[in-house]
């Protein structure tokens, strides 16, 4: 039986509140809202205590945790190890998936990356991930940093994408629904090719003669310019030039 | 039944002939391969006369054919109804889909974009498109090349973004699988908020020392300007500035 304090009242706090209370062999001792004051007494009753804030307010919560027994993690893909006190024992356990309140997930299914300092703890956090996740990975903080800068290409980027084309449906009275079904399909594709293999398109045949009918389309400065950078680099990426 | 010769030796023929063969009321007369001679005799007998082919041999395709009595149409997003020759009845069925002969996909599910010049020409591929999709929308000429641009934007854009992030893990030790679920839930995502309300991330919340250290973090010049160039478009999206 693993014994878990969880601080903080966010999306990512909610969902791991329900992972573990559905889980097996995991207690969940307390669940503490950080913007109040807070005792730490009930730590010494726990094996790890999961600090689940906004990347900006960790250092904050954290400060207000007196070094203590339990093994201190956060869940940020963003924010290093060492962030944490050295006084503590450290650890990450981010949940490499977008996580809203509002909207239930198969836990079981999101890549939980783990980091510790000693052996004893990265095993003492791989069995707790393990308990709510079939996918769990060691991840220094070096490349949890370029995992982040990876993830916010395909989730932050790409939906941006969604809502650039959102507006030229509306601009042109058409319903975006008509997109829904090859937006699935372009993020199901990857599961059988490798994204440079899946590339179609205009860039990816060197039809310049589309591209330029495309920005000429374009209103909008900024969507121009997404449109030409990330054309050119298609065409780079094969070994064309605009 | 509805009489149909299909003309391409492409993906979307290939799809389009497996849907006409599983479908009920569809007869498809004859499937022509584009690029050896071809007699248009059969085409006496058929009601439709679907060019699947590449954009730039649709009109010299369409220009072997002598006028009939059949509904001339081709299958592009990006080619106007127009560059079909105004001795035919001419149309335009096009599925707005990604689509691989290697990957099988359930046609029932792809939007059809269908265009014709008369009530008559409109029904009969109405029948035709409602007989193998569920999802038949019409849409004129216009509409539909600023659709083809919006998809080039979900699908090819959004695939190269994929592409980037693979490199990113390539890099840095980092398996790409980690990044799957995250890609799944951002594509789903919007069946339930729009692109609008789903945006998370270090620009939706104007988090400007991320953006930088992710800017330092990324060595390729073309990447490091598509993260600018994103990301400057969603704070301006929110009404922020870099």
């Amino acid at each position: 039986m693993i014994k878990v304090t969880l601080i903080g009242q966010g999306n990512v706090s909610h969902h791991l509140a329900r992972a573990f209370r559905q889980a097996e062999n995991v207690k969940l001792v307390e669940t503490v809202n950080s913007r109040k004051e807070f005792s730490t007494g009930f730590l010494s009753n726990s094996d790890v205590c999961i600090i689940a804030v906004s990347d900006n307010a960790i250092r904050k919560v954290a400060s207000k945790i007196r070094p203590n027994s339990c093994l201190l993690v956060h869940t940020s893909g963003a924010v290093a190890l060492n962030s944490l006190s050295e006084e503590n024992r450290r650890g990450v356990f981010y949940p490499a998936q977008t996580l809203s309140k509002s909207k239930e997930i198969n836990f079981t299914q999101i890549p939980l990356c783990i980091e510790a300092e000693s052996e004893k703890d990265l095993k003492l956090l791989r069995k707790l991930a393990e308990l709510i996740s079939g996918k769990v990975y060691e991840i220094s903080s070096d490349q949890r940093r370029m995992m982040h800068l990876a993830a916010v290409f395909v989730n932050n980027f790409t939906n941006h994408i969604y809502h650039i084309a959102t507006n030229i449906c509306v601009d042109n009275d058409l319903p975006f629904d008509i997109l829904k079904p090859l937006i699935a399909e372009t993020a199901d594709k990857i599961n059988h090719l490798t994204p440079f293999e899946a590339q179609t398109g205009p860039a990816r045949r060197n039809d310049t003669k589309t591209i330029k009918s495309h920005l000429e389309l374009l209103k909008n400065p900024d969507y121009k310019k997404i449109y030409s950078q990330l054309s050119e680099s298609i065409l780079k990426t094969y070994g064309e030039k605009l």
